[in-house]
């Protein structure tokens, strides 16, 4: 992994995109981009953070963050489909707001300085992503092709579930209940050590988001999840907030290379307790 | 993987050639050199990506692009042979402008200051490159040495193809076909999850530009590679733009790295349907 | 591994807390911050690098600092518990004094503006960095959840030592000796390459705060040991000041995945040297 | 691996040394460092780069350049030993003159503000750097516990050589021959791809410098060898300059990468080219 620059210039511009780019925005665009904590800057600043770790290789995987401490939390960013993730930039997002998926903005907007007419499409994961914010009122969601979350599936070929226990790491995720009156799953605590991480696997389909359907099941199917894994694939992981999500994502990748390492040497990944 | 340093400082200078080297050349090598997206920019750029990504360990691998986006298309900049890519300079380039390779600038005429009188070649997968901009109209073309890509040979010994199915990272790869008509292989979409990706495998020869007439072979042979593995040796893979070419590259290896993991745990490398 | 960024500037800033947040902060605390050496500064440095390694995925691990070259040694500076450890900003450390471990400042103390009313807990390692500063007169103390370290428990599964012997890396590790006199532990030299170093295995608890006990048995039973091992959780690791910590943490990483390595291969871990 | 960072600026300076240290020294010390290219400046941007490959963990491994394009090619650059790599300083260097090996300059004469009375000893590897210089003219030497390196002898255990054959990466390795009338090794080109690659393997000993009788003795039995491995220990690499020696080691640890993961699989390391 790679830990943030601690360079204080620069924060939202890759190599190849200098500052003079900033200058084809409106004086209004360039003012929400210059916050590095902007949900744009943030995914800009993720996706690098995932190219590093090879989960975004190519064009594959994706984020999108709501504006949940904005002054419209229905605001969702989302980085268009089929670029290369560890270049996007800010101006690149598509911006809808909640719930009706109105498409207040999209990177087709803006100067032709900047996009040289490339014609722009919203991730293919968008109704995937959709479905973590209606369904767990997610304030961000991952989609990673994590060579570990492909290999667990396969490694588990023909089950439903990955489980693993007994790993302290388990204690960074989160501990969620169905609430019957607010009839929403709420977060109770975290997992204990003890605790069982279950993680369902739904099978993979040619078109990402013919994945809505099982993908939803799985959501409710299991109201104690983060994630889901899809089989031949890699994994949806969403949280409360992006920094949730990217610590709830970072813990599972490490369980799921820690599991294949265990399977390896032939060690149970759910401890068996009562001998 | 390393994602773009965010500077927006010196980004076509290494660590040992500062700001000053760039006084020796013309004001209109300069000028050249100060955009980021020039192709003998970008060369220098991916080259230390591959560093990064042990692709071009030693002096191994290279890269060339041809400038498609460029007033002259047939300008093909290569990077030199027997230097450490991860250093090479922007000046370090040899030009050459198809169809006929004429050569139209060699590093060897730049101002002594900067070459220490150090005698250039081209690099020796001229020939390759030169295949794959006649052969299939690429625009760059990437040669490493991935471990990842030997192995697969390896393990694969005495096999001539790679082949890999249902894995999503497959759709980052382009479908190809020979147009009758046009009597040029065009990219007609992208391959499905339940596509077969093939690689042709060819053996190694002593003198890299023996590789020439396989190769050739291979790319007639497989209208729908993009790529073309070299036993024992590593990977050749080329694409319509410099940036198509490092994702296809990206996805290629990452799909190999799966397999190497595939076959260790004895997982089959193309899925049988039939059952 | 990730060496230090060569920048000269910005030291103790993370990417998305810029150099403006240091204006919230009082001038004596501006001052001391702007000391790269200042422990709380040193952990920030450290948090990232340990980052860069996985030693510190999600929010696990830790670290701790004593101001041993500070005019008060017993000044101890803490990592907070649940946060990105790779964010930390020198603001958000505990500072307690020893030996009554009496709280000097919290990251609770500082304006608003830095820690949007996040309530800050000092990590749950605490009671364990306070051991080795106690029984070992540590000057800090390193937490990961190493994959080595978890790995290397789950193959010794039932055993109570990490021993290995005959590695040139063992040598970076201090030899240590039970003084009856002054009743310390108290370095004597290195190990030699044909000694065999040994980490004493605890098991894991349900709450890292109930781990002080079996921690300090094995501190107690092990006078040779600066390590710590935790079964299906991570490693411990202390040192006579911060930089001795580091270096022994890393040689203990390195014989930790050599170490799973030669498992793997059927090596044994100490030589045989009777044959 | 990790390309050189692009900034210009402060090459020669880690992250916990600022600019400022510089001042303490001496005007023409200043001058001497300011040059990237100065052998103790290199010194310092290798070992973080052989950091980042975790070939110099902990304080192990080091590497000496002489100065063989300075005015006199008889000056040596030694780190000092039992320091962290990653973060040496250019004034922290041993200097001695070849061939008495007089010492000219020890980093312990440098003003206490910038050592704080640390007792600086020249690296444990000095006599063995020195082999290297005088047995084979070598313009540098690298010395790392590159746990490729280790692993290998280990999975040889009882055999005096590491050899592999047919993989292209053989070729980034000099042909070397010994001169009846000049008496020396002389490179008379590169390995070619069939051609055997030949690392002899010494074992270890108690205390490095103790090596230097077998060091000396494998480079007189292996004239055409650049490289000696030392058993549960690491790798000895020469050059003729200090990149022809970066060069040099990482095309074997490549190999010896590969050769770990071809025995793993039970594929030979020399091709049978009988059959
Ligand atoms: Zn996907
Ligand atoms: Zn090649
Ligand atoms: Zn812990
Ligand atoms: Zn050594």
């Amino acid at each position: 992994m790679s830990a943030p620059c601690n360079c204080t210039h620069a924060d939202s511009q890759s190599l190849t995109n200098t500052n003079k780019s900033f200058q084809h925005l409106s004086p209004e665009l360039q003012k929400q981009y210059s916050d590095p904590q902007h949900p744009a800057n943030l995914i800009c600043e993720l996706c690098r953070l995932f190219y590093d770790n090879n989960w975004v290789t190519g064009t594959g995987g994706g984020i999108s963050i709501r504006d949940v401490e904005g002054s419209n939390p229905n605001l969702v960013y989302i980085a268009p489909s089929g670029v290369q993730k560890e270049r996007i930039q800010p101006w690149e997002m598509f911006l809808v707001e909640l719930p009706d998926e109105k498409l207040l903005q999209t990177p087709n907007d803006i100067p032709k300085e900047l996009t040289k007419s490339y014609k722009y499409k919203p991730s293919a994961c968008t109704p995937l992503f959709m479905s973590c914010y209606k369904m767990r009122d997610a304030g961000a969601c991952i989609h990673t092709h994590s060579q570990n979350a492909v290999m667990i599936t396969l490694l588990l070929e023909g089950q439903k579930e990955f489980k693993i226990s007994h790993i302290e790491q388990i204690k960074a995720l989160p501990k969620l209940k169905y609430n019957e009156e607010t009839k929403k799953v709420e977060k109770i605590g975290s997992l204990e050590y003890y605790d069982t991480l279950t993680i369902p696997i739904i099978e993979n389909t040619p078109h990402e988001e013919d994945l809505t359907d099982s993908l939803q099941e799985a959501i409710r199917n299991y109201p104690g999840t983060s994630a889901v894994l899809v089989r031949r694939h890699g994994i949806y992981v969403w949280g409360e907030t992006v920094w949730k999500a990217k610590v709830y994502n970072e813990a599972i990748d490490y369980l799921l290379e820690l599991a294949i390492k265990m399977r390896q040497t032939g060690i149970p990944l759910v401890k068996n307790t009562s001998t």
